[in-house]
Parts: structure tokens; sequence; C-alpha cells
């Protein structure tokens, strides 16, 4: 297997490493990651997190270990226990069955290889396309206000709505980002925060709440969010807050764009209304857990609403940034408007 | 000086004594304050908070003294001492004025203790008034969403806006609260909810970013929050969040009220632009601290925006809820409005 670097994984072609993300931003601590068992680890504490970086690190386990003389049966065996570490993540599902489609082949492990490789660079490649679309919408100088994390630790290449961000800050040299901590579990002070420092793009944390006064005082020129289900109809879902970002934005005539690979649209789903919505514990609304420490401060009688995600619809949206291209309310209303 | 009981304070006939604010919800401790060293003390480090709260405070101990035998001089002096424990605070600064006015008077011990009973009693009153005129706007069974802290223990009596939704529960005893947890102090997750608990009012805590996905659900029929300060033309400041809160209000449909005592309005801030917004430290944003622990889990390098307040614009507020009454948009075109 070729050397292989995303932000949050290394394979130098020794040693496969992955960046844990529970230690951010205070520690920047690689594990070597040789085989199942520790990946299954990383991947079930959350040192590995986002639905692109958890699939792609399968695929190069998997391509190793074929490339250091696993058997088929065993490669089976180990994909099945990859499997199970995450059974709903759709990405890690079909990266694990795309990778042993030709697992029969007499040259199984090059075949491996090939897949792994082919799985990675398509990855990145759709990172780099949905950051080429995107940057077309931002100007020099552009404030930027994003939520929640898309960033480059969250797949195989440079995120999605935050890889725009970079992308822009590229081309310009002078993107200023507001970061929304995005309560609860703050992604946003964490992680995003991190790659911007790392990324060296000048940024802002703020609580979420403060978003609509920066609108209201003129502070804030567009904002760019990812999604984690896109419906048929444009309607997305993405971290809690997100909706109220939108409102927001509409109320202030800021523009408001969504940014994620074509595979996010779920075509089960027609509508918003189709997107099942998880809620959470109550504990991570009463206080805050994580490396950095735990407080809990709430009054332990009381109860909590904990919905991890919202639903956005498609008129508050006025652009969808994907791979294939950047369409707007008019494109959506067309059969499979994704499909430039 | 008569027996005088309010949420945070307590004077049983031979001591005073103060909730600490600062370590609730989980710890209730009452704290002997009979002196002004205490007081200033508590006042300093936020255990006693909320403008007329502190006021009040300075007056039961201040008449205490003077049935205690203090000299005209010695009060004057420790006077003074509390004065300079909160510059700013207006209420401590107008109450102490006007319970020394009479110090000349022979009796003055009498005076002040008679001064101090009625400056106690009007601020219950006006807590009284204010959720008079509040209740009017409720209805049985409503869910009411409120932000930050407006509850008993920032007064002498049962608060401003939380005051309102108390006197409501208590009349109709369904009603439901959404309590902002209100980063990145956190007054509503901790002391919104504890009072709450302590009133029997059924409620949720969210964290900020939530009510738009609430309000888009209809699971909220109004939305009512304090002031720190109203503008002429209606405008008002209020904690950081109300704003955004006032226009996603205003996008679903919800009403939006305000409850104050009419000395909340400044005749020297013509329009919301007059209002001077403090901003406070980057740690409160990159963390939580508190008698509940302290944790920070942003970069180091990464800077922060953390404005206090914001101002809400007079056109998204349905309603105004003094002391004197209720007033609308139409009222408040009218000269001196507030004057019923």
């Amino acid at each position: 297997m070729k050397p292989f670097r995303s932000a949050g994984m290394v394979y130098d072609g020794k040693t496969f490493a992955i960046l844990d993300q529970t230690l951010l931003p205070h520690t920047e601590r690689w594990i070597e990651c040789n085989d199942v068992k520790t990946l299954v680890n990383l991947i079930q504490r959350l040192a590995i997190r986002g639905a692109p970086a958890i699939g792609i690190s399968a695929v190069v386990l998997l391509a190793l270990l074929a490339e250091r003389g696993k058997s088929r049966n065993e490669l089976i065996a180990e994909a099945q226990i990859l499997l199970s570490a995450r059974p709903t993540a759709v990405n890690l599902k079909n990266n694990i069955e795309s990778i042993l489609a030709n697992i029969q082949n007499k040259n199984y492990p090059q075949v491996i290889v090939d897949s792994a490789e082919q799985i990675c660079a398509e990855d990145q490649i759709l990172c780099d396309k949905i950051a080429e679309n995107g940057i077309k919408l931002f100007n020099a100088g552009d404030r930027i206000l994003t939520h929640c994390h898309t960033g480059g630790i969250a797949t195989a290449g440079r995120g999605t709505a935050l890889g725009v961000i970079a992308a822009a800050h590229l081309k310009y040299g002078n993107i200023f980002v507001w970061i929304d901590e995005t309560r609860p579990l703050l992604q946003g002070g964490r992680l995003t925060a991190w790659e911007c420092v790392k990324l060296n793009i000048p940024h802002h944390i703020i609580c979420d709440n403060m978003a609509g006064m920066l609108m209201s005082k003129g502070e804030i020129d567009h904002v760019i969010v990812g999604s984690d289900r896109i419906a048929v109809n444009g309607d997305f879902a993405n971290k809690i807050g997100t909706y109220s970002l939108a409102v927001l934005a509409s109320h202030h005539n800021i523009p408001f764009y969504v940014a994620a690979p074509r595979t996010t649209i779920d075509l089960q789903c027609h509508s918003g209304a189709d997107i099942p919505i998880e809620e959470r514990s109550s504990a991570e609304v009463k206080g805050v857990s994580g490396s950095f420490g735990s407080c809990s401060w709430a009054p332990a009688e009381s109860n909590v609403f904990n919905p991890a995600f919202d639903v956005t619809p498609a008129d508050l949206v006025t652009a969808w940034i994907l791979d294939s291209g950047v369409f707007t309310i008019q494109d959506v209303k067309k059969d499979k408007w994704w499909e430039k």
C-alpha cells in the first residue's frame, strides 16, 4: 500500500497511525493501529470519528493486513469484527463490502490494496471537488460562520464545509471564521477551532447564542455547514442548532450554504419529515465531559431535552454545495437534481 | 426591623442570612451576614447577584446596624464601603442614598428602619405587579421558553420574567417551562432550573441552540425574558442570546415578551444603539467554571468573542410587561408610554 496521509490518519509505508480526537485540542497523540482490535477500540471510544474517516481507517487497515499475509478467511473475519464496531455507519459498511468484493481473486492482496488506495483517493477527490465548487461562492475578506465540525480529521481529505473555508483561505489569504462552539458536545470549540489553528485561519469561537447578534451587526457574510443526511427535496439534517442559524441567516439576508458529498442524499427520504432525529442523554446538557475534564451544573431533579440533530427546510438554503456542483432551490425542484 | 424573607435573603428578627448563589444548585448554604465586611465579600464574589437583590441586602443590613446602635458617622462610613463593592450598581446607589437621606433626623435609627422596610415592600410589590400584569397574557397549559435567570433570588420578591411564569403556574397549575441553559455562564441551567425545582414547575433544560427546532415543532407557545436596560423607544438589552430568540419567535409567529420594572427604562437611551455592551473574558467561552468545577476545552491559540448582552429591537417585541401595565408597540410610540 502506498503511503497515505490525512489530517487524522498516517500510513508512512511501515505503520498506520490515527490521531486520537478525544484528546484534542490539548494533546495531539498519534496511536499506532496495526490490528483490528486496536481500531475497533479507537472507533468505539470515538478516538476516530466522522463517517468518512471511520470508513477509510477500516480499508487502510484491511489492505495492510492483506499485504502482510492474512488469509482470505482471516480477512473476512476481521472485516466482520470491524463492521460490528459501529453497525449503523454506512460508509464503513460500503467500504468494507467494496474491498471484499474480489477476495476470491487469485491475487487478492493486491486487489484489496488497489481497492483501498482507490477508496482513499476518491474520498480526497470528493472533498477537493466540494471545495472547488464552494469557493466560487466566496470572496476575499469574507467572514464566514460555521457550526459543529466538518474538517479534515473527519474525512480522508480536507473535509466538507470547513474544507471549503480552508480552500477559500488558501486562495485569498484573508478569510475569517466565526466558530459556533456547538453545545452540547462542543465539536466547534474543540475540533473546528483546533483545525483552524493548524490551518492558520484567523477565527473567533463564540457561544451558539451569539450568532444572531453578530449577524445584526453585519459581522457575518456567509454561513456554511455540513450535513448528516439530505432529503430528496433538499431538506437536510445536521447538528442541532443548524436550523436556528438558517432562520437567523434568512432574517438578515445572509447566504446560507450546506456542503456535503452527493452520497449524503438519502433516496429513502422524500423530505426532512422522513429523517429520524436521535435524542441523546441528559448528562450532555447538564454538564460537559471529555478528556478536558467533567463538570455537571444543573439540578439533579431537572429534566432535559437533547436532540442530536435538527432539520433545515430547503427554502432556507441559498445553495447546496456538492461534489457534483452548486445547486440552488430552482435546481433542487428538478428530478435527480444532484446529478449535474 | 420586621422579619423579612425572600427566595435568597432571610431576616428572622435576630440574624440576617443570604443564600450563596455560587453554590447553587448543588448546595443551599445560607451565610450569616450581620456586618458590612461580610456583605461586601458576598457581593464581590457574586454569592448574591441581581441588581434588586444587591440593593435590598444593603438596606436591610444598614437598618439592622442602625437598630443595633451604630452612630451616624459609622453608618455613613459603612454605606460608603458598601457602595464601593459594586460601583456601577444603580439600585445599590439609589437605595443607600434614599436610606441615608434622613440620617440627621433625631430618631435616625427608626427612620432608617422604616425606610428599609418600605424599600423591601416596594420591591416585592413591583414583582407582584409585573406578575399580575403578565399572567393576563398566558393560558392554562402554556409551554413557555425563558432565557437566563430572572427569578426570586435576584430580587426581594418573586422575580420578573420567572415571576410571571411562577404566577401563571400558581393560577393554572399546568405551566411548562423550557429553560435555555444560557451560555456562557449557565444562569438558566443552574439558577432558573433550581428555582423551577423549588417552585415545583415542570421544566426541561435545553442548550440555547435548540429553541429554534422546538419552535418549528410547535412546542413553544410564548417566550418571556427579563431586561437589563430598556431604551425610550422600547429597544432593550438583555443577556446574550435574547436577540436570536426574538428573531426565531418572530419567524414562527410566537409571542415574545419582556418583563421588567419601569425603573429599567433608561431615559438617557433614546434607542438600543445608545446601550453599551460589555465584553467579558475569553475564558468564559473556552470553558466553564464555578462551584461545580472547572473545565477548559478550546485551543489556547484560539480567540473568542464574548459579549455579555445583546439588544433586541422594539419591532420584535409583542409586549412589554412592566409594573405599570402591559404595553404594545402602538403604546411604545407614545410619549412616556411606561406611565400608564
